[in-house]
């Protein structure tokens, strides 16, 4: 059971933004960072932008990316959400692809919606915060 | 979020078996009647049977699988734990590939962990019984 790539990619994103506080960071510097590759950055970095959490600031000079609000108000369990827009976590749960004929009377659909929200449960009310340390990044690739 | 393939697989040959009661059942049958590659099939039922859950019995005359054990005793969670045999949920979770330099602060893996932790305590408790509808698979490939 694994998260999407983009989903990992992004909750690391915002934690070295994070940490960087104040200062301006560039894709190229996240991307290196992480060893994650330099367009899989730009996207994350971009859908994360659209979603209000970064705010990018074009240009050779003076541009860059910072965090757009506050720690305390990005939500662990929101972003994951909004990043793992498929939640059919069995097959069987794409009712438009589903020929299962048991579907009418199995309740597995039912139980695993139940540990999904358990899961977000868990979740919900840890914010970025909570989640990154109080140092800034290792001198590695500043 | 999805879980693997072959948990899937699992989870639904279970429930055709549990619902043929003692009638033996082939890995073509159950192939044909998910729409499984054969192949799969096999590997998922031969899986199934090393844990305890099946029984096999070989031969063209009078071989054929059926449950081991009451759908009471077979537990969700418990199948579920056993097929996903990787819990590394995001790609740092992974110690012996985990280059990443803000590990040492970081709460990103404990508080997953958690959730799945309560997405895992949710399934428990829930047995096959539970989620196996009371009537018979429809008569499609019977």
């Amino acid at each position: 059971m694994h998260l999407k790539q983009h989903t990992d990619y992004a909750l690391r994103i915002l934690m070295y933004v994070a940490r960087k506080r104040e200062t301006q960071v560039s894709s190229r510097e996240i991307s290196d960072f992480y060893s994650i590759s330099y367009s899989h950055t730009v996207k994350t970095v971009n859908k994360l932008g659209k979603l209000g959490y970064l705010e990018l600031k074009r240009g050779r000079y003076g541009g860059g990316i910072t965090l757009a609000m506050e720690p305390t108000r990005i939500e662990i369990g929101t972003v994951v959400r909004q990043f793992e827009t498929n939640l059919d976590i069995v097959e069987c749960f794409d009712e438009t692809n589903n020929q299962c004929t048991l579907t009418g009377g199995c309740r597995l659909k039912s139980f695993f919606h139940e540990a999904l929200n358990a899961f977000f449960d868990s979740l919900d009310g840890k914010t970025l915060a909570d989640i990154v340390p109080s140092q800034k990044p290792a001198a590695k690739t500043i």
